[in-house]
């Protein structure tokens, strides 16, 4: 059975995604990480476990990054709440104890699994360097790499040429590209084309249990902010549950083989491009560039509404 | 047997387009029309004409576009030279009488060949812009276009954001995307990976009949200006005789469908950007991302040796 790690920083679609990977019967999730993103990491530590809870599912959690490798983290709860899950949770209580970090579990599981472990990243890939700068001959053996993040050949989120997850930390993904670790890169480019509508919430809502209840209501904000972001979408981006489908359905995708990097010149900072003048061009990512949004979308329903209705 | 019209703005690469085509035994080059780009069109079409003289190869050429469609023109000789063709041709004297525009010959040509009729575009797009509005019902059963041009998921060559051929005239690009015709872009996202280096110019001048000897001359020029500014790359890119490669051998590329847009905004006018935000998405273009340069790199010089060696 595949082994996975999920990386987060839940997070509305990383619940999502959460939901997702725990709906899959031939994949063991062998432990949730957080750092902070959309929301500080207590944030997304909480969010993950209430999740989790609300799914009746037990997998181990652990707390990651605080603040990015090197700048002033910032974060705006616009699209996702302040409590990172739209407005539903609210205000943290300082931590609880923890058993282990985050990048220790990452490089514990890595040394155990090697080839057979995917890692997918929904989040900033600060706790993925962390891992590799800790231990890279270890680091080295991991199976795959699935990252939603960037942008490539469509515009970013945050601006016409960063997205999100990329740009709260683009230090660490530089750091990661430059590591040659087998990446597969889900970015704007075919997660802007998976999407949940007004309807799919409204389902959850008919499901009626107490889990289908609370994600329908973060959902939902979700849903909202995006309309007033991107009034001529029809919905909201599916961005890291796509992620997790990627990683258990490569053929959900075409990619081309590139070499990426981050620009990390304050004009265009946490831009991902590919660098076709260097020296060195070997491809370093699989880049995912056209999905089958109908196969897909379909799954995640399918999956998603069941685990809502136990 | 297949038919082309080459659009130009000869330019050291359109020349090295120009001689892989006619060198070419399965294609019939219908004619080459010119527009104003890296030198003025009085300049492209002399060059034009030069160019297939030294080749002793009679293919009727036409003048086309002087300006683009709204903005100012704008030149710079450090690539290709103040005359277009690395200083060996110089000051173009005024303009012969036109038998024909080149708008005039590629709706004509388009009207007769129809679905057989491939177009190879290596300047900017206003020749082609021009046709379509002047007969869009005429047009629109072009076989396919194929245009150098673009930068889709790596930088562009003038600034980070924009290629030349789009940049010279965004509004002729942005006509041509939207009209919906079946373009096929070979962006640098390929060109930059297919090089010619100072050992192919030896080649040249060791074959030595004035042809080669022509060739080998405007090359350096070229190969010189691209050291200075790309000083990591290994050569020049073959930007458009690619194009007519993919024309011919469309197994040469792998390529994604997109919806392509050209961003008119000042900040990064004439980025060719996948924009999935619209409410039509529907792909408009094929992009090319992925290239066999050693299966390209071997034909081209292949095919240009043997026609510069008669």
């Amino acid at each position: 059975m595949k082994k996975m790690i999920l990386d987060v920083d839940t997070g509305v679609d990383d619940a999502l995604a959460i939901a997702y990977a725990v709906g899959q019967s031939d994949v063991e999730l062998l432990g949730i990480t957080t750092t902070f993103g959309v929301a500080p990491v207590e944030y997304s530590y909480r969010n993950t476990k209430s999740v989790l809870g609300s799914l009746n599912k037990d997998v181990p959690v652990y707390k990651g990054s605080k603040e990015p490798l090197k700048r002033e983290r910032v974060h705006d709860g616009k699209i996702h709440g302040n409590d990172g899950i739209g407005e539903t949770l609210g205000y943290v209580e300082e931590s609880e104890t923890i058993t282990k970090d985050a990048v220790d579990f990452i490089i514990e599981q890595t040394k155990k699994y090697k080839s057979d472990l995917i890692i997918v990243t929904t989040g900033p890939l600060t706790n993925l360097a962390r891992a590799i700068d800790k231990e890279p001959q270890i680091m080295k053996y991991v199976g795959r790499i699935v990252t939603m993040g960037g942008a490539v050949a469509s515009p970013g989120n945050v601006n016409k040429f960063a997205e999100a997850n990329i740009s709260v930390d683009p230090d660490a993904a530089d750091f990661v590209f430059k590591s040659r670790l087998p990446i597969t890169l889900v970015g704007l480019d075919v997660t802007r084309k998976t999407l949940l509508n007004k309807d799919n919430v409204k389902e959850w809502e008919r499901i009626g249990t107490s889990s289908a209840k609370f994600f329908a209501a973060f959902t939902q904000f979700y849903l909202d902010a995006y309309k007033k972001i991107h009034p001529t979408l029809k919905g909201c981006a599916l961005h890291d549950p796509l992620a997790v489908g990627i990683a258990l359905y490569p053929e959900l995708v075409r990619t081309i083989p590139m070499h990426i990097e981050v620009d990390l010149s304050e004009e265009v900072l946490g831009r991902t491009v590919e660098n076709t003048n260097l020296e060195d061009t070997e491809p370093n990512t699989l880049v995912c560039l056209q999905v089958d949004s109908k196969r897909f979308t379909e799954d995640f329903f399918n999956k998603v509404n069941n685990i809502l209705s136990v």
